[in-house]
This record gives structure tokens, C-alpha cells and sequence, in this order.
């Protein structure tokens, strides 16, 4: 377990957390929160009990979508915009906003969260799908060369990540003049990403950007039109880029939030160190599973995602003696999803390599007593 | 200006605020947010840092729904929904969800924000303004009885409190058995309320609950049925039911601080005693205004709202120097709104006495130095 340093007198143990979102956030972070949550720059007010016109406010998410840009390096010609809904509220909105006239959008299914957005895509129009790998349980990204677009489609549709199954995309596909459309929530600043390969791109915030409750979106601004559909007002691209993300009162603590998530990544030297540090994370544990038969990772090798790592236990029956024994030894969230079981251990950008290393050791304990 | 105890060896001064929202939070609802901002009851995690489906936040949501209930007596057959998007987002859903095949409903608008909600609801239906005072700049509440109500409306839509104009209904109407539904946002829990009264009441948080970032919405259970428009899935009251808020993650920092500020509530007596407090502290800026021909507020005595008082000074001339003296006596954020001009105090629940009497006692010398 690692100690932080706060300005409370008690020292306060945090452990090690593994979970897939909401998820780990930076520990420095959490204390700048701390320090200022009832006095915000000697105003003698918290950033939260702040109209989101004044003078700070306006600095804190100006200042935020500088630093998101400088991160990811955003052209000039894409919008950044602030809104709210989680991810799933976007399944809605990019189908409502994006479709044309004829409705029709490409969607690649590569796990659950992708099969929801086309499930969604489909309420509005006409989606189809690509690509989808289910029936070989999402184990694999489908090669480019596989996919079957329509050439006159809207936008084509994929999650570079998925957090469930642990598969992740290892390359931009090159959708032509078509808008390529991608659900970066579980992935986004975790490495460089091309933003300018893709039309529209969003994230809900909770895991490597701040708390639940607020979403991206990166738009190319030549797809900002008013939509053929009607659309409630707030989902609307158009009218929320026009308006700063300011159309109605944002959520001003997250953005602040996730501002500060952006400095201390920037203060960690860009997305080009962090994927150095994430890959060196991700490859440790792969390789530690790859070398030992008590554990298994289903994904095939150069699909299986730096954010998100399922495995199982060689003898399911000992899930819970591994999930009381890691609790105990301060690890955190290791239990897989409800929906494929196991283990899952998310090591998004606050997940320390020593978080890993410390998991290693009892992974490695736990096989030597049980194998 | 008070001194709030911190953990903090450093002792922070906390500002007077009369924001109109995001708004003054309660100090000890912050203090216990910051103490235990890294460590959440011992667990060595963030309340943000944790799953929307662990046992602890689980805890942390029934127990605001449970509190909330107490709070404002919420009948058995009602639901309660925490969502996202803020009321504007409602004055959406509100018509997609609720509009049948004739998709017509009547609007009542006495200010700014019921004006919004009428024109959105236009862009799916049929909506009628039952009654519009914008010709007498919302200086009061239209009679029930002149309202031109159609007898076969879906619902009849009405803000009980308008932010910006300062007025506030004093009655609850009686559309028999066409529900009623109102955005409560700047007067929930002020005072008590009939829920029952209503067919669905919802409320951004950023006033009376908690961050912004996070909207209530309580809905008679017989209203809770499939939409006959297509609506985005999270938009759904029905299904929003069905998951218990759950569909996708929640804003869950959000709902905690509001929880927060539910047990506040009751420590402080619960409704009965806090309507007291607050009809004592506009009445005293009320009479303190009409008192003073330095002052004038505009609105029909019987229709002035308790938690946002618009005022003017006699010569608007003098706005940025009441302003400026204001913010060097510690009392902040009284500027009007860009759309009226002059001053607004509001006084939501967490705007203590000690506040408005130093507002009196600060407009009494201003007025006495340039009357």
C-alpha cells in the first residue's frame, strides 16, 4: 500500500485499484482537490458553489481544453466540447446528429459496449454491422480488410477499446472521405491518438479523465450541421459547440476536475511517456499470464488492451479466495465483469507500475499455494 | 464573514454567496466531503474512484433516495430518478417521454426558464401557453383561474420559481386529471411540497441539492410508460425506472454531495423548519427593499420568490460601485442577470441569516452614503 501525503495531519492509507469505472484517479490530483474544496484561489468559495460564467470558472475549462489539445494534439478545425450523459447518452446523440437523410451508419462489433452503440444506432436508423466477432466471444479485432462498408454510409462506427472483453484496436482504420466515429471513453489519453483521422471521437470521463458525470466529445467542426432529425437542444453539436459547451450549466466540478488530470499529465510529459509507461504495465502482467498456466487471457495478442486485462484462475472455484486474499493485500476491484466472470484488473493511467507490481507478487504467490 | 473549522491547520474564510446557482453549499456538507475526499470510510479509495454497482455506493444512493423521500414526503408511487443533462435536458425528455399521438401539451410561462421550456417542447409537438405575463416583464403569477387550459393537454408544465424574474407561485394548481409537471429547480426543498399534487417534478441540482452535473426527477409511476417517439434509451423514464438510475454510470460524486445535503436537511429539523428560515430571510430583504426608495423590486408582493431576489438601485449608475463595495465586505455574486440588469441576492438554503443581515446592514450604509 502507498501513503499519501495530505495536509491532514492523519496519514490516510490508499490502496491499489484495479477498477474499470469509475476508476483510479491520481493521488496528487485528489489532494489539490482536497486543499482548495473550501476556498478556491483565496475566493472563499468552493470551484463548485461558482456561477459557470464567472471570470474562474471561464479559466478553469479554457484553461482544460488548452491543455486537452495540447495532450492529444487537436487540430484547429476540430470543436471540443463538454457535456454530459456518460457515453451512452453518445450512442444517442451521434446517431441523431450524424445521419442524413437515407440514416444509414456502419457499425464494428468488437464487444459489448460497441454492440450497445449499434443496438442504439439502429432506434434512429439504419445501422449495420461491418463487422462483429461474437461468435468467436470478442476476442479478436477483425482486420480492416474484412470489413464490409457501405459506400455511401453516414459514418463508420468502432470502440478502439473494450473494457468487458480487453480487446483493443492496434490500428486506425482509413474510412476515406467517410467520418470515422469512435467511443474512446476507455482509452483516450492513455497514448497518442490521430484525432485527425476521425471525424467525431468521445469519451465518457470516469476513467482516464475525472469523475462520472461528464463527457467528450471532439468533433471536426465541417460536421457541425444542423441535424435532419429532431433533436433535443442540449445533444445537439452544432448549438453546444456555438455555445461553448455553455448552452446550459455544465458540470462545473468535473471539468475541474479533469482539468487538473490534464496538468498532471502533462506534468508526466505527454501522452508519448505515458503509453511508454502503460505498455511497460500492460506487457508485465500479459507476460506474467502468458507464463503461467493458473491464469489465462483469452485476447489474441496484438488485440489485447493496455487498459483493461481479464483473466481467469486455472480452477474457478478459487475466484473468491483470490478476490478475499488480494482485498487483504490492498488490491482493489479485481473482480471481472458480471457478464464474463474471472478476474479483471483496468490499469488506466493512475494505476501506478508499482500497483502492478504489487499485483504480480500475489498473482504469483497465489499460484504457488494453489497451483 | 465566517470562519469554518477545517482539518486544515490553516484556518480558510468562507465568503457570503448569493449565486443563483451553481450555488452556496452548506459548509459542513464541504468540510465532510474534503475529510474524507481520499479515503472513503476506511476503504483507501475516492467515492469517485469507486463502481456506481460496489456495495458502498449503493449504500450512498439508496440512502439519498431514502432521505429525499423523508424530506419531501414522496408518496410509495412515485419514482425518483437521478439523471443527468441539467432541466434543460428535461425540457426535452419531459415532451418525448410524455407527449402521446396528439402530442399536445400547455405551457404556463412567468419567466425565463419556463419560456425555454415551452419553446423546446414546440420542437416535438403541439405545446400552448396557457398563460404568458412576458407582456408585464413576468412581474407576477397569472390567477389559476385565467388560464386557457385545454382539456385534452398530455400535461399542463409549470416553473414554480423563475430564477431570474424573482417570482415564485404561492399555490399549487389543480389540473384534475391532466398531471401537472413543474421544474423545481430553484425552489426544491425550500419549503414543503404536495408531491402528489404532481404528475412529475425535475430539478438540476445546482441550487438546493449539490453540484451541478446531477438532475432529479421524481414521476408518478403510472406515468412511467414506453414513449410513443423515439427517444435516446437514457432519456427514458421508463427504463431509467426499471435500472434504478443504473443504465449507464450515474454521476456518483454528485449524488453523494447531494446526499450529503439531503442528511443536512434533516439534522436541521427537515421542510416545516427550513421554509421558516427561509420565509424569515426574504421577508427581511422584502421589507428591507420596500422600505428604501434607494431600492425597488419589481415583483407583486404575494408572487415574490423566497430564494432569488431581483433588486435595483435607485440609480443604476451606481451598480459596479454597490458591486465592488460588496465583494470588499465578503458578500459575493450579486450581480443580476445579463438579461434584467441590477442585483440579485439569492438565498438558497445554505445562505445563512448571518449572510442577509450583512447584506442588509451593507445596503443600509450604501444607501445612507448615496441616497
Amino acid at each position: 500500500m502507498e501513503t499519501n501525503m495530505m495536509l491532514d495531519p492523519t496519514k490516510t492509507s490508499r490502496v491499489f485499484n484495479f477498477a474499470a469505472g469509475p476508476s483510479a484517479l491520481p493521488t496528487p490530483v485528489l489532494q489539490q482537490v482536497q486543499q482548495e474544496l473550501l476556498d478556491y484561489k483565496g475566493t472563499g468559495l468552493s470551484i463548485m458553489e461558482m456561477s459557470h460564467r464567472s471570470d474562474l470558472f471561464q479559466e478553469v475549462i479554457t484553461q482544460a481544453e488548452s491543455d486537452l489539445r495540447d495532450l492529444l494534439g487537436i487540430p484547429e478545425d476540430y470543436a471540443v466540447l463538454f457535456m454530459q450523459g456518460g457515453a451512452s447518452l453518445q450512442f444517442s446523440a451521434v446517431a441523431l446528429n450524424l445521419m442524413s437523410e437515407r440514416a444509414q451508419a456502419d457499425y464494428v462489433i468488437t464487444g459489448t459496449w460497441s454492440k450497445k452503440a449499434f443496438a442504439e444506432a439502429k432506434r434512429f436508423g439504419t445501422a449495420h454491422a461491418a463487422a462483429n466477432t461474437e461468435t468467436d466471444r470478442f476476442s479478436y479485432i477483425p482486420p480492416f480488410d474484412d470489413w464490409s462498408l457501405s459506400p455511401d454510409a453516414d459514418y463508420v462506427h468502432i470502440t478502439p477499446n473494450e473494457t468487458i472483453e480487453g480487446v483493443e484496436f492496434s490500428f486506425v482504420p482509413n474510412t476515406g472521405p467517410i467520418p470515422l466515429v469512435a467511443d474512446v471513453s476507455s482509452t483516450i489519453l492513455s497514448r497518442p491518438l490521430n484525432v485527425g483521422a476521425f471525424g467525431l471521437l468521445y469519451a465518457g470521463a470516469q476513467k482516464n479523465i475525472g469523475p462520472a458525470g461528464l463527457t467528450l466529445v471532439i468533433i471536426r467542426k465541417s460536421l457541425l450541421q444542423a441535424p435532419i432529425q429532431t433533436v433535443p437542444t442540449l445533444l445537439r453539436y452544432d448549438i453546444q459547440s456555438q455555445k461553448n459547451s455553455m448552452l446550459n450549466t455544465p458540470p462545473t466540478f468535473a471539468i475541474y476536475i479533469a482539468g487538473l488530470v490534464f496538468q498532471w499529465l502533462k506534468s508526466l510529459g505527454g501522452l508519448n511517456n505515458i503509453a511508454q509507461i502503460n505498455q511497460h504495465k500492460a506487457s508485465k502482467l500479459y507476460e506474467f499470464i502468458d507464463q503461467h498456466e493458473f491464469y489465462t487471457n483469452p485476447v489474441r495478442q496484438q488485440d489485447r488492451s493496455w487498459m483493461n486485462v481479464p483473466f481467469t484462475l486455472h480452477q474457478p472455484k478459487l475466484d473468491a479466495q483470490f478476490l478475499a486474499g488480494a482485498e487483504a493485500a490492498g488490491l482493489t476491484n479485481l473482480k471481472g465483469h458480471r457478464s464474463v466472470g474471472g478476474m479483471r484488473a483496468s490499469l488506466y493511467n493512475a494505476v501506478s507500475e508499482q500497483a502492478v507490481d504489487a499485483l504480480l507478487n500475489y498473482m504469483n504467490d497465489f499460484a504457488t499455494q494453489h497451483g
